[in-house]
């Protein structure tokens, strides 16, 4: 039987996600070698690059597993032989930057005229708007693929389209929200992505 | 051959812990049983109130695992066959706490006079650092199992130490530093640890 959140849409495990993170092949392209790079690898370099030039601490969360069963083998490292993912409580990225907390999520659609809400999980939603009450700055970094098109989508947005959803309204952000709510990130060389710069005008004064 | 970190320690992969964290078997003690829980568990239970009661947004993150093979047997949820540990990057434990970035690791000591330092590794004291430039709140939640106190121990007392270790001094922090440079933190009944009433002289006026 199919797993339903209260407001009806059906509960999808993270389970082809988390794998696809770590076995997913990449397309590569000589010319365009970013283009084949995924939302994730972008996030992940800028994250380096922003460590490294020591202006923020963000980090991708480990997929959560469930370990039941671990092997040592003599001579060599230790083989976890039995596991299951966990559904996750959080965002998949946080840290500090300037001594604001930062958190969100990283979303791609294929859609060019908006954004379904179905990207997003309940937990997600919950656990942003009690960081937020915390006076954390919590977002969606949101990829239109089809586009190649950045945005950062302030959690305020996102929460007015999530229970405009469960009233029964639309259960997607229409594309021209994005362009007068969100906070367009371009896409560069060092950083690829550089989101914080974006999101200046969500950090308090 | 053993791995060593550039000051000499040996570099312990982190399979024991994780494993234990899933596994271990739990003394229980029907009078007193929060004292057969383990530091991990009071923290855990702590946070989830602390969550509750929209205090704090704080969570341990998931031990990092390199996933190599998924079986998906038909009716039933994925199973991770072949998984390896990853070292972590960062500290355990993060989150916010009233519009601030909280960073932390729980370590467990036997000892009476003094905290080994080599419960800590240099990837967490690497973390720290940058964090703490970043604004964060950074500190150890320390136990010491048989005395049955638990101290915070801020960053700064962690590293001094740290660069006096990397420059031949000690290689541990003397209990009788706790009692003057650490805070106490007293068990309770809800929440069991409450640490984050202790870190307040750690906050920014």
């Amino acid at each position: 039987m199919a797993i339903r959140y209260p407001n009806g849409r059906k509960y999808t495990p993270p389970n082809n996600t988390s794998v696809g993170q770590t076995t997913k092949k990449k397309k590569m392209d000589p010319t365009y070698s970013n283009r084949g790079k995924s939302l994730e690898d972008k996030i992940d370099e800028t994250n380096q690059y922003y460590l490294s030039a020591n202006i923020a601490v963000i980090h991708k969360k480990p997929v959560p597993v469930q370990i039941v069963k671990v092997e040592y083998p003599s001579r060599s490292a230790a083989v976890i032989r039995e596991a299951y993912f966990r559904t996750p409580s959080t965002t998949d990225y946080n840290g500090v930057y300037k001594g604001h907390y930062i958190d969100f999520d990283a979303k791609e659609t294929k859609n060019k005229t908006s954004f379904p809400l179905k990207n997003v999980h309940l937990h997600q939603v919950i656990h942003m708007r009690a960081a937020v009450e915390q006076g954390g700055i919590c977002f969606l970094l949101v990829q239109f693929t089809t586009l190649e098109r950045f945005f950062i989508l302030p959690f305020d947005v996102l929460n007015q389209a999530w229970i405009g959803m469960d009233n029964g309204e639309r259960k997607s952000i229409p594309f021209e929200v994005f362009e007068k709510e969100a906070i367009e990130v371009k896409e560069g060389y060092v950083p690829q992505l550089d989101y914080l710069k974006a999101i200046t005008a969500l950090l308090p004064i």
